[in-house]
């Protein structure tokens, strides 16, 4: 399947949507979250948002939900086909997180992440280091959440 | 209370500590981070972390609600005094998030923000922008996480 060497910049991979329902909003927010705009509709009326809306947080945890998803199809995808399936690295970190627009009850994210940056790591040179950018748009084309993340990936065994 | 004109750089809020249970970390994992480290005692030590650890995200979440629940606790003391309390908008974005250590079962998080920069806004003559680093230290007083984020707070009525 795919191992660094196989990843060039500028792949691109759709993650899926995700459907924000009131009641995960609420549930979000009420455990992580919890401002009025996330939990109540009148209260969230009365404020700059105008309307319930999700934590920006529960924006970025969906994105992260629909990729550990894509990748687990496609390591059990390997493994039914008998192929290795790459070892991988935590992410290290985020950069430059932007929440753009809220995020309604009933609104649709398309979620997915660009490959914008490769190298390989000196001090693991059985590994490699992608930087990818994640965003979600909604069913109007709006980009709601856009941010660079940066992982470990493990090469092919040098030959 | 603490209006735009009440806060300065360098001013430092402790949020208070959470302590990762088992249960929670495979709960938070189970609906956005399903990777085997953060489900599974036996997996996670098979990995390279070794044992069971919390969801980088859940460690930035724990931060998120502590903030709520801090600035929840100084509305409702303003209000038990009768003084005004502070509009405050949502956050724009988020620079610089580092997973610095895992967060292991057990492990206490004590979390905080410091204030980096305030600015004014032009658009918004009402609202000030406070630049803040949050972080969070573990008991043995190593960072774990640390990030920057923006936010706009209410400034005193201009006389």
């Amino acid at each position: 399947m795919r191992f660094f060497e196989d990843i060039d910049v500028g792949d691109r991979q759709e993650l899926g949507a995700y459907t924000f329902a009131a009641e995960d909003i609420k549930t979000f927010a009420r455990r992580f979250d919890p401002q009025a705009f996330h939990l109540d509709e009148e209260a969230a009326k009365r404020s700059h948002f105008g309307a319930l809306c999700a934590s920006g947080w529960q924006t970025a945890c969906e994105w992260m939900r629909l990729l550990i998803d894509s990748r687990l199809r496609e390591d059990e995808e390997a493994r039914r086909r008998g192929k290795p399936v790459p070892r991988r690295g935590p992410a290290i970190g985020m950069r430059d997180l932007k929440w753009l627009k809220p995020v309604y009850v009933g609104d649709t994210v398309s979620y997915a992440y660009e490959v914008i940056g490769k190298r390989t790591s000196k001090s693991r040179p059985d590994r490699g280091l992608l930087t990818v950018r994640g965003s979600g748009v909604n069913q109007r084309d709006e980009m709601v959440i856009s941010f660079e993340t940066t992982a470990f990936l493990e090469r092919r065994k040098q030959t």
